[in-house]
């Protein structure tokens, strides 16, 4: 398949490397001339701007920061939309809030351009390995024509909805982990204040109804002061203002996931961002003047 | 082993019965007399307070609702402070703040008795099939000398460290679980007012981070409406609350705890606290006007 990607940042230039694999077609287009060199000795074949990658191909691949990098590139001066065709595809895998999905989709369609929002969960690693998570949301006959060639970057691909049903998918996940990681941190905290050991205290509950791959992922982390991502603080701090900005849109209110924002906010503006999200725990433990670590009790049985 | 018993409630009276049933003669004490009637039927002896019931045991388990009532049936006029003998011991189950734990602890050592606090995670069913999780908080060696009785009504019985610890751990476990539970439900109302299926993006996200047994379970009761407890809110709305006045005579700040300590208060107040705490999500949505459930899309192919 003739395939256009933008965008070759931490996930675009392991995600493109896939599909060449796969036996695709690539243009790509990027900031930097290193890696669009490095994808070019790998077989793909490079564009000027996103309108020139457009024109080349029947489907176009986005993986950008966010909102507003996504609207630029699509329907921007020199955008996909100066030079797609119709009857041609734009599958944006950035993770953005739906309702900018929704818009861009509805000015893609007055030109005949279908699109699909295809955010992934999973970071780097998965994007090298080629098994993402994909949260699908556009029209079925779309997804399902496009199917194969999203499987080749993805362990998962599930369609949720209609256009925006992706990323709302996306942020729901996030919503989701955001407030748990969050429940750690406070009850790592308090265990450790009030001077009970927090190893112990995680491993008397991480087989009950508290426990899961993520609290034996993250808790450890806190416990080994070892907060390298992962899944960036700054980002996390995106997804969940994204998460807001959409509740806000449809009337809806989500207290707690604007309180986590804002801790995260915090964290980043005091310097942290590139921490992974599991150094939440941070904020308490400056308030608390206390660190969560193991072995305050040099012997556990004492 | 001589027990007694004080506390004849929803877990008491499981829990007593699965002592005798272990081999230990147990001597009773609670308010309702048929219960009492029904446990001696089933080989207890009953004692017409807490104090009589200390004066005939080495060892006295209490199981009450909260942090007043134990200081009440321990310290109280006729409490089991009045009756123990030096060199015996209290195990209070009851899940109530670790620094009342510690207060009552302070005030039997002077009189020679050793106190484990020792709350339970796990519900009625559990505590009929002497399946509990107790954590522990106390001496190592009164521990130890007391695990088989533990034992006889859980499959765990894990120490956490010196007195209070037990109550810590499981303040700890309740935090976590309440913040999961909020964020589970700011998910699935954000999704359900945007227009997406939140059993799709339930479906999406189960095998990711954000999944577990907890999402597993109270997902679903969320998308069939089904609140029935499990684990009530007035009774989360309580270990919340003794959380915070943990943190706060300690010096730390759970914000977010508090939050939802607040909306599990407003649903007590308002008629909901015997439901599930996986009806937290009610909360969100009388704000939002909407309702989380299956099949907002007939098929959810479209």
């Amino acid at each position: 398949m003739n395939v256009g990607f933008i965008g070759l940042g931490i996930m675009g230039r392991p995600m493109s490397k896939n599909l060449l694999k796969a036996g695709h077609e690539v243009v790509v287009f990027g900031r930097k001339q290193h890696i669009v060199d490095e994808l070019i000795a790998v077989g793909a074949r490079s564009a000027a701007s996103p309108r020139e990658v457009a024109e080349q191909v029947e489907v176009v691949i986005t993986m950008l920061p966010n909102s507003p990098e996504v609207k630029e590139v699509v329907l921007g001066e020199n955008g996909i939309i100066a030079g797609a065709k119709a009857g041609s595809v734009v599958i944006d895998m950035s993770s953005i809030s739906p309702l900018v999905s929704r818009e861009i989709s509805e000015e893609l369609l007055q030109r005949g351009v279908e699109m699909l929002d295809a955010p992934v969960s999973g970071g780097e690693s998965k994007a090298i390995d080629g098994t993402l998570s994909v949260m699908v949301g556009g029209k079925n006959e779309v997804f399902e024509k496009y199917y194969d060639l999203l499987k080749a970057m993805a362990a998962s691909v599930v369609r949720t909805g209609e256009i925006g049903a992706g990323n709302v998918t996306k942020l729901a996940n996030q919503v989701i982990i955001a407030l748990y990681i969050a429940g750690m941190s406070e009850a790592m905290v308090l265990a450790t204040k009030v001077g009970v050991d927090p190893e112990l205290v995680y491993k008397a509950i991480k087989g009950g109804l508290a426990g899961s791959p993520a609290l034996d992922a993250k808790v450890p982390q806190m416990l080994d002061r070892k907060f390298n991502p992962g899944f960036r603080i700054k980002l996390m701090s995106k997804d969940l203002s994204n998460a807001l900005d959409t509740a806000h849109g449809i009337g809806a209110s989500l207290p707690l996931t604007a309180s986590v924002m804002e801790m995260m906010q915090a964290l980043k503006v005091g310097g942290l961002g590139d921490l992974d999200h599991a150094a939440l725990v941070r904020y308490y433990e400056m308030l608390a003047q206390v660190e969560v670590k193991r072995s305050l009790h040099p012997d556990p049985t004492k």
